[in-house]
């Protein structure tokens, strides 16, 4: 009679088989980004996964400090014509005006209703003082809660123009993948965004997978009070906290995150002491810029384009220039992504 | 001839194996607070953990928004007889006047120099004021890195006048298992503190396992600028950002994390509006507050010792009520707590 096989056998038939599983898998695995084409950008984010993340390598980022940090708008989704949160802004003004009918005579609301009427020249007459003053009266003076309620409402119901599609739809399938790719890697993914903070915590968890902590942006304050039922809540203040903007980028990063990136993406001037800061770590460390190029698919501006730099997120020839010296990576929408949405 | 086991048998044979291991494992379990007494305290930390992890509970708890804030001075390590970080801000004090001589005469420094030479009295003419003057002239104006490296430096040096050991080494055990226990089921647990964020992040991945960017605390601007040789760096300035005690507390909670708490504890008056705003909440939440009623393994303060209230860390009798009225936990560390510190 033949031995039946011990119980350490049976262990071992087993691990061989689990081990078989994994071997085949890995041998399975598919491109973490499908829908980049071949080139300098998909192989510089490649390499340097695999650099900081392998075991032995001598660039090895322990996975507590693997930290990779995105730009939004004009890096994860669309910027143009206007940035989604300032549409936000600028429709939200019919409803204050109604509740105060004397705003409709008195700049910059005014101005508003005309640009929402149809008069696309009127954009160009609001200043930033405008649109900060307007994000005030529009995005202050509620509770959290009703806050990131109207948002939601709003971020259902709004349609880009040219796609007439939902904004948290006009994602860049290829940045999405970067940011996957990242994760399943044992990077935390960071949104560092000249945006309202508290604007993009509304959808970041849903649109990108990112956590409310993990949304770096430009920040008001709140003031703790209480109902009066006696229950606690903050209300949004016109106090600004922090401009998630040019230098402020590196600033937010130290007092939200504090430790400094291996990985940053960006597209715009207002990146630009991300990305140095991020550069000018120690050990492998990736800059990268998000170059609109795309006329047909998407926009085409910034100097490669040929374009004359418009007032959203301009790519100057001098941030270009310098990403060139300075060994970050220049993204062609045009010549790196295969696709641009997930829904083409 | 017996016929060999199929495969699919072996697979149950092994599955029931792996099934037996995690119930003998689940058996032998050991107690997740073994430093804390058997009473209502111990049982609300678990039963809420209970309640927020299992699956099917009505008070179930998604992993993502499982957040627990812990206040640190007199709730994490010991506060008395002075703040850790003041103790700091004293002790560069030499260094400051060695650099600036004709500050030796001059106040809060020269009262610094008396108090250091053990005048003890010297430290009650010490005013809020005069402590972030020389939180201001010891702790800005340098850049990031100079600031971690000097309070390393000191972290490593410096001894508790009565322990005669690290302030790190003082830590509460209980606290610790329960960081450590909230965190292996799936909670992330923050540091809230009125202390430093800058200080506090020094060595609070190795004191309490907790990532710099889980600690929320008071927190200065800093300014980017460029090194001679062209490489970006922090700066920190003396200007508050962020006053991280009282209402700043969920103030700085949602700034820094954007989401309520389901777990807070503290022990201060500067807890207060934390607590108040963990425990308003919907679901399962708890609000505990630490009470030092062990004059010989810590100290006795607050209330419930009979004792004045002092300058540091103080529960007061308010607050004291408060938590009973609105179904706080008090953690009395004389009756909870079987062990105070690890060294014990």
């Amino acid at each position: 009679m033949e031995k039946l096989p011990s119980l350490s056998s049976l262990f071992r038939i087993f691990a061989l088989g689990a081990l078989l599983a994994v071997c085949v898998s890995a041998h399975a695995q598919t491109d973490p980004l499908p829908s980049w084409n071949e080139g300098a950008a998909k192989k510089a984010i490649v390499d340097f996964v695999q650099a900081t993340t392998t075991q032995g390598s001598p660039q090895f980022v322990p996975p507590a400090e693997r930290i990779a940090t995105f730009d939004q708008d004009g890096t994860l989704w669309v910027e143009h014509p206007i940035y989604t949160q300032v549409m936000y802004v600028l429709e939200r003004v019919p409803a204050l005006v109604r509740a105060k009918p004397e705003l409709a005579k008195v700049a910059p609301y005014s101005t508003v209703l005309e640009l929402l009427k149809g008069d696309r020249a009127a954009m160009e007459k609001l200043t930033e003082a405008d649109l900060f003053k307007l994000l005030a009266a529009t995005s202050t003076g509620m509770s959290v809660e009703v806050f990131q309620a109207e948002a939601k409402k709003w971020l259902a119901e709004a349609r880009h123009p040219r796609w007439k599609k939902p904004y948290t739809d006009l994602t860049y399938l290829p940045m999405q993948e970067v940011l996957k790719y990242l994760r399943a890697n044992g990077y935390r993914t960071y949104i560092v965004t000249g945006g309202g903070q508290d604007f993009v915590r509304v959808y970041a968890e849903a649109t990108y997978g990112i956590p409310p902590e993990q949304v770096v942006g430009t920040a008001g304050g709140t003031t703790y009070g209480y109902a009066k039922d006696g229950k606690p809540f903050l209300t949004k203040d016109p106090k600004l906290l922090l401009n998630n903007n040019n230098a402020g980028k590196p600033e937010g990063i130290h007092l939200m995150i504090g430790r400094r990136p291996y990985a940053a993406f960006g597209n715009s001037t207002g990146d630009r002491q991300m990305l140095e800061y991020t550069k000018a770590g120690d050990g492998a460390r990736i800059a990268m810029l998000v170059l609109h190029d795309d006329a047909k698919r998407e926009y085409a501006y910034g100097p490669a384009s040929g374009l004359p730099a418009t007032k959203v997120g301009a790519l100057t020839q001098a941030l270009y220039d310098e990403a060139k010296k300075k060994g970050w990576t220049v993204i062609s929408m045009k010549d790196d992504w295969k696709k641009i949405f997930a829904f083409e």
